[in-house]
């Protein structure tokens, strides 16, 4: 076999054969083919596609390129769950100890958030102490006693991802449906999970625009899973405004508290939170179906020990609960200025992406990998589409440390939302 | 501008205007982009295309991409050649003095030979002595002196084509006819080349199978040649079957040598010859139509002064011409084996292709880049499609260096003449 052989068969339209598949994805992570033959391989996959065949096959080799977890020693049944992403998406810090409170147990590997707001790691760091750094001894004895991890993704698992990641991003070949649901699956599949809760976020303020798009990537994954033999399930979810009211990584956490304390607000947030939760009992097993999961979710968190759970996870990764206990001692911006309405009338749209955008632009997130981030600015945004302000009202809040890009966001977020 | 944004332009069928082609071309030669990332562009181009006014400017942006010649001060009207290239393919031989010895000054660069039988400069290899490393300065000379010279392609003349060639050939995007028009085009335009006579061939034996897909390409040059301000004539030529009897470097020089001396057979390679040379004087203005060029370029022969001007040519770059003169002291195989006719019949058709593989098996040509070829080796065969043989009957001579190679050779040739 060749890899010019390989990238001119898929480069004609033709189909892959698994051997083909795991040739060249051996490739990558040997270094035997070249970036550059890589990076032409993956436009002619963006161009030509892949069937849902050839998709598995793909996700399989890449899942196989490197470790793999079997953490059936700790646990009878592995669950996981992943969003696309969005802005204000802070589910994971309320759904896992939800889920974990009610007998599941849910050892989850995070990636590093790049871009937008920051990712749920992020969040976790706002709190001091807290780290995600964990050996896979650590992480299964973690798993067995409390039930609950939430660690940094190993580099060890799906390496052929890592590699074509980097390359996808800086050919134009990011936004491939068959190369995203690879990418995401193959860490799923590698990470040993049994069961797969995704969801799939469409929208202004994620990265498939369309329901259509984010329909064609869920049912990719769900494809890829039970192909691989794993109970996968999507959830499509709305991301055309941010989920919840705060954006930005103290606050973001400040408002997951709020939920696990027993907040059925911001209401938007609460129910999402308790579907994916439900989703992940119900595939777990621990639930008959979606109605019965609701019940045992809201219960545990009714009950305390949703937050008890994630405590537990705080304290044994080296954070100070006395944070969760009094949100008050995360990390505080110096400054907060309020967000004014510039005029009267019905939000009916939202530039989702551009808040995001401003949060990066303030310091919630990162433009490059390895950039320092502040966990203290953000944003409180009170307004939802289809409210009607008054010119004057205070919609939202921004935390900042410095006025220039205060004011800078102040701008980007009153065009976001009342202007574009 | 950014390489990611110009690939996805390109990616989803956009236009490149005339600033982004310059602004990809620069980066390539000066670094700023990336290999992967031209590869990505590469393939995009493949399959969307680039339409005449993109082609063009690659084209001239490749043409500008390094040094640019003008041969004004040693000549009134810079003529040029190029063949797409095919087996027994050694007319440059003939036309180059037949031209020249009509009053019209030719300096070629060629470029080096790699796969099927030798390049230009691998059969003039076959002399001993004879170089084609030649400086500017000496090259100038020699074409203000004698009005001949061949040397090789400079590598300072349109750099970015080597850098775009050189992966085109791993990454399954050499056969794109834009940019396999751009590569020759550029050459020739950064050469100084005022008139350039082109000889595209299609078949069995040459880079374009179809005579549409010669059409195309040939239609293509035409048009960034006349784009560009050049007078530019395309002739399409048929390669189902070798030109000449000659395949091989010393054996191909000893066909040209023949035909140099008043031979008008192989009658296919003579026309040829005849048909590429005048359309070079008529484009040059040497001649009002083709039927008074023809008759120039035969009388050139007739007089000796085309065989003068080769000699002229071979002493001027350190050749023995004494090995013109006595053909039979260039370099002779040491083994001479009939090839012989395994069943009577009438030749139908030739995989040309394979013969040309077979005489780089054989040692006459390159599989990789800088390989040494042997000059001596090769075939001759005398038969053409539309001949009936007689079983038994001698129709041609392996000319190698070992029984095993010429034993394969014998195989592969009366398959690819009777079998195929």
């Amino acid at each position: 076999m060749n890899p010019v052989t390989l990238i001119e068969h898929k480069r004609d339209g033709g189909e892959l054969s698994a051997e083909q598949i795991e040739f060249f994805v051996r490739g990558l992570v040997d270094g035997r083919i070249a970036d550059y033959q890589t990076a032409a391989m993956l436009m002619a996959i963006y161009l030509r596609g892949l069937n849902r065949r050839e998709t598995v096959d793909f996700t399989l080799a890449m899942a196989q390129s490197g470790d793999t977890l079997d953490l059936h020693d700790v646990a009878d049944f592995v669950i996981d769950k992943h969003s696309s992403g969005g802005v204000g998406d802070k589910t994971t810090l309320v759904v896992q100890p939800m889920v974990a409170a009610c007998g599941v147990p849910v050892g989850k590997m995070s990636g590093r958030g790049l871009g937008i707001t920051g990712g749920t790691l992020d969040k976790m760091e706002s709190i001091s102490g807290w780290s995600p750094e964990l050996t896979m001894a650590q992480f299964k004895k973690q798993l067995r006693e409390i039930g609950i991890v939430l660690a940094g993704q190993s580099a060890d698992l799906a390496p052929a991802d890592g590699i074509l990641y980097s390359l996808r991003d800086v050919t134009a070949t990011v936004g491939s449906i068959p190369l995203i649901a690879a990418s995401i699956m193959s860490k799923k599949l590698a990470g040993g999970a049994d069961g797969i809760v995704l969801d799939v976020k469409y929208g202004s303020g994620a990265f498939m625009k369309t329901r259509d798009a984010a329909q064609e990537l869920a049912d990719t994954m769900v494809a890829i899973g039970t192909d691989a033999g794993r109970t996968t399930v999507a959830i499509l979810s709305d991301m055309n405004q941010p989920l919840g009211h705060a954006i930005g990584n103290a606050l973001e956490l400040k408002e997951a508290i709020t939920v696990l304390n027993g907040s059925q607000e911001p209401a938007d947030f609460w129910l999402h939170c308790l579907e994916i939760a439900a989703n992940m009992l119900v595939v777990a097993g621990a639930a008959a179906d979606l109605d019965s999961a609701k019940t045992l979710a809201q219960a545990a968190i009714a009950s305390g020990d949703a937050l008890a759970k994630f405590k537990l996870m705080v304290a044994a990764q080296g954070g100070d609960t006395a944070q969760i206990d009094d949100p008050a001692r995360l990390p505080q911006a110096a400054i907060e200025r309020p967000l004014i309405a510039p005029k009267s009338g019905k939000i009916t749209s939202i530039d989702t992406g551009a808040i995001g955008m401003a949060a990066v632009e303030l310091g919630a997130g990162r433009k490059a990998k390895g950039e320092k981030i502040d966990h203290a600015v953000g944003f409180i945004l009170r307004v939802k589409i289809g409210d009607e302000v008054a010119e004057g009202e205070e919609i939202g809040v921004i935390f900042g440390e410095a006025l220039d890009k205060i004011e800078s966001a102040e701008n980007a977020l009153q065009s976001a939302i009342f202007d574009h």
